[in-house]
């Protein structure tokens, strides 16, 4: 291509400070270096992270940068030793990482990889520390390792998952962040199993996944809990049974859920990012197994809290970051059930 | 036997109330009524619960009452409708019941039976909601549907484990509480795998116990943690391979731990009941797969603590209760292990 080994100019939404309305600006984006992937990017969608970051509340944002990590587009250009992608080819630029040969990645135990994140946490490219967004000469900070709003980016290697190049990618782009988290909470984090009774805290993208891959795993019941009640019908579509608005009840929700469900449910999801509802997802689980799954994201400094004695009789809690999916080898694989509708157990309407 | 149907009268340690040193009393023991088994108690242990309801901290202790829930005995006589053991079976009395027909039982997900729970947790017997103790006409309270510390007591059928006769009662009756509790913990909970890593908090009956549960499991390393150093030494007996002191650190426990291991124990073990060790317990875990067992009990009211990030990142927070062992079922096969002197996936050393 004419742009390889160039500079590209063109169009990105530069976040200069927490707060301060994102401004469409001329970026520089620079050529891959040994190990980097640059990829024009097509669509790109908008996660509540994004919104945080931008908000000033995570301790690790750094500004001016380009955020944005739920996206898909083609790869434009490939620095040295890359040999998984080549330019042409239709991609969705992963936020968690996978290099298949650090501890967390060899673990066989989660899809934590360890590879860059010590340069993505702080904004920069791992092979010469540096960005590859600048404007007139500053720099601006990636965010994420992806920083897909903008036209071109500059990725690492092992965050690019090569997909079908069928897919359409204004819908497949949504399969960079929300929607496996959401899925991957449910059958990766819970395991949940046909007949199950499922409390989800949260109807945003996030929660709708999760109902939608627990109505996929069988649950039969799916209880849909937000303080907002229009979401309620969107979410009929995606598999929740019922629903629970916590501001129409006196008692504190947990005890709402128990009520409801003979003593609680066996699996709850927190799909918000608030600690106080991570505390009642937790306790509406049913004494003996239930389990809790957090997937908010809450503000730096706050603390979970609960008696010991909900995990001694039987609660777990954990949490799940991606849903768990290994992003590399996994996310070509949501596309490829998408393009396929698999029906069971696979997720059939998120994306339709 | 003579007895039979008769009112027993003979010796058992009363608290009379908290903190009161205990007393030997005349009691008399009435015959057990439908459902229920007397046991003549040959050997009784002591266990850290035992002295917490003493403490008066325990919120349900109920005084006066008669402690006691780790101990070994032969069936004295049973009332009506008692099939599953009768007069001359060794037994071990089991505080935690397994009925096989309740939601609990019936689950396969736990061991918590619920059927006996209304009356064990307020001191009385299930079929006429009283107590089969007394001295003089008033009744004494029972406690976790045990009261070993009498020469006789009256328990549910559901909480008897009829076991081997020919298994010494002096050693087997530490299998009602403590050791099942730690060995369960690591084999049922936290399902240690060959080679893991891990670290026991706290090095008690329980402590220990967890100790020979991960080393017949083949963990690699077994860090034991304890304020009192003179515990360090039987410790190896039980297979913990290294120690550290608390006292001797700067930096907090979760830190020190994190560093000895390159980033954390594949599964961490809070045998204590202390709210901050549980704490650090969770967070010396790995990221992306450490489980963390509480199996310490806190006094009431206490809260356990941490940033939800821990949980994101993939560590797990769980906690057991008689180990997850079904007590009729399981109680029987540990003593036949313990006769067989199973050396491996079994404990071999714990008893002898
Ligand atoms: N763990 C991960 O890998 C991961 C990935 C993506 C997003 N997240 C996090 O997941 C969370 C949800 O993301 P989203 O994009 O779906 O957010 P969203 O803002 O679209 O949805 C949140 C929903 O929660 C509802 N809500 C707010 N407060 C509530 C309360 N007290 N009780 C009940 N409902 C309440 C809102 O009305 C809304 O419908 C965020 O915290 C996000 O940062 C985590
Ligand atoms: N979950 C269950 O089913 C179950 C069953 C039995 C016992 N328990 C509980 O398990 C706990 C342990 O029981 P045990 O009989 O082994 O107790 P124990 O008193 O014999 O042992 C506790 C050990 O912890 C050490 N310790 C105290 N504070 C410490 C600290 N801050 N840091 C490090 N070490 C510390 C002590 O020195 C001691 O060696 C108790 O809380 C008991 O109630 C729970
Ligand atoms: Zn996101
Ligand atoms: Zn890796
Ligand atoms: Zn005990
Ligand atoms: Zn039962």
């Amino acid at each position: 291509m004419a742009t390889q080994g160039q500079v590209i100019n063109c169009k990105a939404a530069v976040a200069w400070e927490a707060t301060k309305p994102l401004s469409i600006e001329d970026v520089q984006v620079a050529p891959p270096q040994a190990g980097e992937v640059r990829i024009k990017i097509l669509f790109t969608a908008l996660c509540h992270t994004d919104a945080y970051t931008w908000s000033g509340k995570d301790p690790e944002g750094l500004f001016p940068c380009i955020l944005g990590h739920e996206a898909a587009g083609i790869v434009e250009s490939v620095g040295e030793g890359v040999t998984e992608v080549q330019p042409g080819d239709h991609v969705i630029p992963c936020y968690q990482a996978e290099c298949r040969e650090c501890k967390f990645c060899k673990s066989g135990k989660t899809n934590l990889c360890g590879k860059v994140r010590a340069a993505t946490g702080v904004g920069i490219m791992m092979n010469d520390r540096k960005s590859r967004f600048s404007i007139n000469g500053k720099p601006i900070y990636h965010f994420m390792g992806t920083s897909t709003f903008s036209q071109y980016t500059v990725v690492h290697d092992v965050s690019v998952a090569k997909i079908d190049p069928l897919a359409p990618l204004e819908k497949v782009c949504l399969l960079g962040c929300g929607v496996p988290t959401g899925l991957g909470a449910v059958w990766n984090a819970a395991k949940v199993e046909t007949g199950s009774i499922v409390a989800v805290f949260g109807l945003g993208t996030v929660g709708l996944a999760v109902a939608e891959g627990a109505k996929t795993a069988g649950a039969s019941r799916i209880i849909g809990v937000d303080i907002d009640s229009k979401k309620f019908d969107t979410a009929k579509n995606f598999g929740v049974t019922e629903f629970v608005n916590p501001k129409d009840h006196e008692k504190p929700i947990q005890q709402v859920i128990i009520d409801l469900t003979d003593g609680g449910v066996d699996y709850s999801f927190e799909c918000i990012g608030n600690v106080s509802v991570m505390r009642a997802a937790l306790e509406c689980c049913h004494k003996g197994w239930g389990t809790s799954v957090i997937v908010g994201v809450a503000a730096s400094g706050q603390e979970i809290s609960t008696r010991p004695f909900q995990l001694v009789t039987g609660r777990v809690w954990k949490g799940t970051a991606f849903g768990g999916f290994k992003s590399r080898s996994q996310v070509p694989w949501l596309v490829d059930k998408y393009m396929k509708k698999v029906h069971t157990p696979f997720p059939h309407k998120i994306l339709m």
